[in-house]
């Protein structure tokens, strides 16, 4: 995101949440440190941290409090990350070996659980317990989720509500979360957090269909990952709900959801998504959600950080990284 | 500690914690509801919420607020647990199993994660910013002392300090700031809250090391557990270390402690540890940190709740349960 225009209103508040993801706790075990060390340099858009940060100056917040809240939601992530990966049994993220890829399952937890603890010491840090309870009551919604999903999850029998609530509680809210992070640090009125926390939920839904694109159709060398990793895992994601309405019985799809199939047959099953009309529905879908997000701001007042919110929106949806 | 005379003062307190503990929030899954009521009522002694209220009566602060740092407590304890009893393989607790017994690595993972969230709220609703960052450092201590446990501890090697710096990570961390939470909520002078973090401390370590020896002497069916799991895992505690002193080639003991033992091997080391005198050794241990337990007090104005704290410090080094 480094070359982004609307990104300049925040460069120099956006260089010291860099700075406070890499200050070292008292104490930190040697280990933990490279690790998140690791983590934080591999990058990441750092969607949310200027999303507090965009927020917190369009609603008039303390900008020296927002900083703690924009590096908690973005180590709150990456905590939900590590957790993640151990359990999908992922070995590679952003072109980089994964924790779990050379630590002890056990190590991978306690690490996980270390930076949750960093988190939500960051977010208290802010001063605000209101927003230590949104905060909270987030990462409360992500697992919850990713437990609905594993004991609920029936492949190839998935809905699109089903679809919609599981994105939502992995990616959306925390999006929404950050997205209003500077109307709950300011106290603003209930209409205002009311219209980003709308637009943030819409903003990480398109968010999350354009991952969920990008993982048939981009470069393996840019996607930093295997192409395919959710198919591969038999996870429906919204390109193969809509490919599945159009070819309900297609062998190598439907095998491949099983699980346990064949490379070859993932492949296949890969290409004749990634080739299919699914795609265009998809990113179709997300310009949809993309058009929600904006409108949920068209009643307030007009500023260049609402200009750059409306920007964030369209870098969203147009994105192929 | 139903019967206990010296909880009277917070008897209706400790009510309302329990029934926060069973609050269910909203969208919770029913798998996740499931499991932490059968935590819950697994009962565990509620040594940190009484801490928590005691403390509060002592230092008059608003125990509508510290009902709600009470039962964080009590469930970021509950979380380390689920996530400690994965991480050490052990299915049985108190008497149960463990949710690792019965659930996948990757549901105990996660039911853990939202436990800490659960905890994290709960601690947010107690309306300080002061106890949230006690709260999150709490939690980076006990993990990061995990995590040099799994990363440096060499068995047969640990020393005296290394033992007393990880118990203190382990147990003594969360119990001193159970201790201090009612100095915290109601912001009293540095001396008091530095006499309850001091009394904490020490209590926690006499917790810790009564549990210890417990592990080598108590009656399987009290503890809920086998006797000597810690040794069986290779873990150095207190007796184990005093035996050492005394016998440092004792065939079974440092067999045990390579680890991979035969059974046989394992009890023939648990009962010569048992037999011996580090057992008592350990217990006076104890009492010479009950006595510093006291000792922080001993500055600070009389009052029930003040005696009641000097009472659980009893109650704990006597415990045998």
């Amino acid at each position: 995101m480094e070359h982004l225009s609307f990104l300049d209103l925040i460069r120099d508040d956006l260089e010291r949440v860099e700075n406070l993801l890499r200050e070292r706790p008292p104490g930190q075990h040697e280990a933990i440190g490279v690790a998140v060390d690791h983590l934080v340099d591999g990058g990441g858009k750092r969607v949310r941290p200027a999303l507090v940060l965009l927020s917190t100056h369009f609603c008039g917040a303390d900008v020296d409090k927002a900083i703690f809240a924009a590096a908690a939601v973005e180590l709150l992530h990456t905590a939900t990350l590590i957790h993640d990966d151990l359990i999908d049994g992922s070995l590679m993220r952003r072109g980089a070996q994964t924790l779990n890829a050379h630590w002890s399952p056990g190590a991978t937890v306690l690490a996980g659980d270390y930076v949750f603890a960093h988190a939500a010491h960051l977010a208290s840090r802010s001063g605000s317990t209101l927003l230590m309870q949104c905060f909270s009551e987030t990462l409360m919604t992500i697992c919850n989720g990713e437990v609905r999903q594993m004991f609920d999850g029936h492949r190839n029998q998935t809905s699109r509500e089903e679809y919609e609530q599981r994105i939502h509680a992995k990616t959306a809210s925390l999006i929404s979360m950050s997205a209003q992070a500077g109307a709950i640090l300011a106290q603003v009125e209930t209409e205002k957090r009311e219209a980003l926390k709308i637009y943030g939920e819409q903003l990480g839904l398109v968010f999350q269909i354009v991952d969920d694109v990008l993982d048939f159709v981009a470069d393996e060398r840019v996607l930093g990952k295997p192409v395919g990793s959710d198919l591969r895992q038999g996870l429906v994601t919204l390109p193969v709900l809509l490919f599945l309405e159009d070819n309900p019985d297609h062998p190598a799809v439907c095998q491949a959801l099983e699980g346990n199939s064949s490379d070859k047959v993932a492949r296949e099953a890969i290409q004749a998504i990634a080739g299919s009309p699914a795609i265009e529905r998809a990113l179709a879908a997300a310009q949809e959600h993309a058009d929600q997000a904006k409108a949920a701001l068209s009643e307030l007042s007009h500023s260049s950080y609402r200009a750059a919110l409306l920007a964030l929106v369209d870098f969203t949806v147009r994105r192929r990284f």
